[in-house]
């Protein structure tokens, strides 16, 4: 069934719009908009505004990167966790999957992704440059690499690693509990939990694939 | 992963809204937040607004229930549709989809749905009663039942029949029988009795490609 002959103008731009979102194709945008139409108009209102504040309303940490309500996110602004030791994760999903293990009290710091020249990803795309300030300030004695153990992970781990050898920081890799080719936010919490104990020094020589 | 620890109380509110969706689950929806956290603010308002703006700014057309910006859909405005001819379909998919083919003149009357006890969907919860009015009203020569062909379908059919057959009003159902493409041997046995039931005479002219 092609997708012209809308009965509605604005059924018509909420498809469009509802098809925008990723893996949400025409016909399924066109369910969802139905849906959508029969659900009270409050609920529906509600669930518009939940998307736009969501936008407008939250912003990155300064500190860390992460998604916030407020300039520094509650982590980076929590007085119980340790701020010498930073965990660096590719995104705000990695962030909670750690936060859900409940044993990691370091801080953290996201990447925004990782470097992927297929993707077009590269380093300047990336929060390399303010990590590496943060470590040049001198305040943190351990970082965590905790990215994704696929050929793109281990190329954002090599290059932060060379930015950063010459001060004086230990740098750490997550325990390669995690199955090579595995997404963190996949990974059961006690492999997850177990990785970030485990956690052994970064090599240069024997990390690389 | 659960879905705990949001770092931000709007993205945990959108997130929640998304996830009420058909077939979109907390974790599809925390994606799908994060997508559009990524995405330029005017395009969020934009989606955001879109879905509030379907939801109020559509009605129903008073005369066959279609989705419609108007009191009456364009359809049913029409000069140039045969008023007499309505097709009964059970949702605005359905009118769309036989609007594509280009073959269709008359107007339709959408249930909003089929008889289902299974689902607890009577028929007080469906359009039929006013076009059992419209019938009365003598303006209709022939309805053309247009549901699907399931139980539940055979069900309404019969159902708005009986309703119906004191009228002076022809009613059809669309040709059941065995689609452009579908090989016999993978016919089901009440579909290919029945197109061996209602043959229809060969016609060289319409039957070719």
């Amino acid at each position: 069934m092609n997708l012209i002959n809308f009965p509605s103008k604005h059924l018509e731009n909420a498809v469009e719009e509802l098809s925008k979102l990723p893996g949400v194709g025409k016909k399924t945008a066109l369910r969802l908009a139905l849906h959508l139409l029969k659900q009270p108009q409050e609920d529906v209102e509600r669930f518009g505004r939940s998307v736009i504040e969501m936008r407008t309303q939250t912003q990155y940490c300064s500190l860390c990167h992460n998604i916030s309500d407020s300039e520094t996110c509650s982590i980076c602004a929590s007085p119980r966790r340790d701020h010498s030791l930073v965990c660096v994760v590719e995104s705000v999903r990695d962030v909670m999957s750690i936060e859900n293990t409940g044993s990691f009290s370091g801080v953290y710091h996201v990447l925004g992704g990782i470097i992927s020249p297929m993707e077009g990803v590269g380093p300047s795309d990336l929060k390399i440059d303010s990590l590496v300030n943060k470590i040049a300030s001198g305040t943190v004695k351990e970082i965590i690499l905790a990215l994704s153990t696929t050929m793109e992970g281990e190329t954002t781990n090599f290059y932060i690693f060379r930015k950063i050898r010459n001060h004086s920081v230990t740098v750490t890799t997550i325990a390669r509990g995690i199955g090579f080719g595995d997404e963190l936010e996949y990974t059961d919490e006690v492999t997850l939990s177990r990785s970030i104990k485990n956690r052994i020094l970064f090599d240069a020589g024997t990390n690389t694939l």
